[in-house]
């Protein structure tokens, strides 16, 4: 099929490589011209996925129209606090009908929306919107190690396609039935990871992060049962898979940026100086205000905003998670 | 209180450290006579835990009788397989009615019994067996980075006092009610890390391992249930917080001992040349074979199983796993 895939950053770059293997006719569109220029002529994305080389036959443009044109399958890798106006801008290129495919992993500020939500109502509910998640580092799917995510969305028979059309020997694709808990885990797992790199960052070690991770899960799961999502999805790939890998592994994105947090940095510091910020900060925020707002405990995601946006200390805001002490624990 | 740590490898030394930081009177005992009393002597453990000091107030001996004499709580930090014939021989020292708290993670061979059973067992049902566990790597505790774990036993008032006696604030405790649960969780944690290991080996990424994490819990929690554990258990510190740093961390011996064999090794070449094997390699075989009897589904742990002891090639064996291919995540 056509598969077109907006955005070409690491995620976007990874996925269109992952089309051309499944055997696809793959456009990468980029919303930067002079950046996406030069992936076109040196088929390489040296800021987001060093090292890796894009095959001749994947077509490489910043230029909406031919891009999504005749598209049978439009890929979203962009970040979610960019969906809505990137999606916004170049909707009427959409091919009505055709399946949108979200791995954005977040929620959007200011709505609290889910990046599928944002997707449907930039397109004017005229396409099937789906997700995929799971523990799917971008340096990895593009180099093809072996991957497992899950894949939810409400058409079912759209589900199946698109599972029979991306799932190759390397990269497992599950169908899921609930794109609500898929989605609330993939993007609340990176306020913890946040979180377990602020520790890190302040020296603690991985018995810390591993508390950090099994009460995250609990956290989210809480969450998550409070917004309808099913429980158990937390606990599968989406959930505790993504939040492990998330939390533990170098390519962690928001685990590293959450070390140089508790190294001493501060997020205006670091805004300064970064093209890209970690999808847990933003979250972070959104998740507090309405976990407070409907009354749900959320004790790391509070601390984590607090240290991200309200200058609470670092070492603070973690001791005060240490401190918490129920005398026996709970799940759920 | 007295507190006699029976074993002097990583955890025994860790477990000695932190209850000399509790404020207890420690006793530390190992059973091999010279390697004790060098430890005695340079007040280093250098074989499993290289770079820490015991200070001199934690008495060292390979002598049961003085170690356990007047002791108010007896701890257990020796590896399954020999934690019944080191108990057997000094158990008529043990003073009767204390508490027995064990640390260790797997199950018995033959019997299939968990460590607590085995020390009720040695110990004539004279003391109160209860059991530790969670995500707490030795190197770690030892140094007193914050770590959180669970307790569990059958007798509260026991488990609430220990609880008070030991926990500090970088290291706590929570209680727990499911000792089946805990002690399963402790002990299957290791054959999942093993074959996240033997992926690393194979030169997968995080990805795979994120993804045999995930399957991996809900297997564990699988034969949990069916041996009459709380499902919840496995979703805590105890399971996947133990999972996820057995799995990721550099410090996780089962996950270095998968690595070794994902490279090329084999079972009995380590043999030959270690000390001591990862608790995982015993444990899998003996879950395998219950969950055949059962009729529980546990293809990992079959995987590790089939690699480690019955000549199964790595690659195939971890193929299998990648080859399993339900078209949608079900869990439980």
């Amino acid at each position: 099929v056509i598969c077109t895939v907006l955005g070409n950053g690491g995620f976007g770059t990874a996925f269109a490589l992952l089309s051309h293997r499944a055997g696809h006719r793959v456009r990468l569109w980029g919303h930067d011209p002079e950046y996406t220029a030069e992936l076109a002529r040196t088929r390489q994305n040296p800021r987001y996925l060093p090292g890796v080389e894009l095959p001749r036959e994947v077509q490489v443009g910043a230029d909406a129209k031919p891009a999504l044109a005749r598209a049978e399958v439009v890929v979203l890798a962009i970040p979610t606090q960019h969906l809505r106006s990137v999606l916004t801008a170049v909707q009427a290129q959409v091919p009505r009908g055709v399946p949108v495919l979200s791995l954005a992993k977040g929620l959007e500020q200011g709505t609290a929306l889910r990046p599928s939500e944002v997707a449907a109502l930039a397109t004017g509910g005229r396409n099937p919107v789906l997700a995929l998640s799971g523990p799917s580092h971008a340096e990895e799917v593009a180099r093809d190690l072996p991957t497992a995510v899950v894949l939810a969305g409400s058409d079912d028979w759209h589900a199946a396609r698109l599972q029979d059309q991306f799932a190759t020997p390397r990269f497992r694709i599950y169908r899921h039935r609930d794109l609500l808990g898929v989605e609330i885990a993939g993007a609340l797992k990176n306020v913890i990871a946040l979180a377990a790199g602020i520790a890190e960052g302040l020296g603690f070690g991985d018995n810390s992060k591993a508390a950090l991770l099994s009460r995250g899960i609990v956290e989210i799961a809480r969450y998550g049962r409070a917004r309808g999502a099913e429980p158990e999805t937390f606990f599968g790939l989406a959930g505790v898979g993504d939040l492990a890998v998330t939390a533990f592994s170098v390519h962690g994105r928001n685990r590293a940026f959450g070390v140089r947090i508790g190294r001493g940095e501060t997020l205006a510091q670091i805004l300064s100086s970064e093209r890209r910020v970690a999808e847990g900060v933003w979250t972070s925020r959104v998740v507090r205000d309405q976990a407070r707002s409907l009354g749900i405990e959320m004790p790391i995601c509070e601390a984590v905003c607090g240290v991200l946006h309200e200058g609470l200390p670092a070492p603070v805001g973690v001791q005060r998670l240490m401190e918490r002490d129920p005398k026996s624990e709970e799940l759920g």
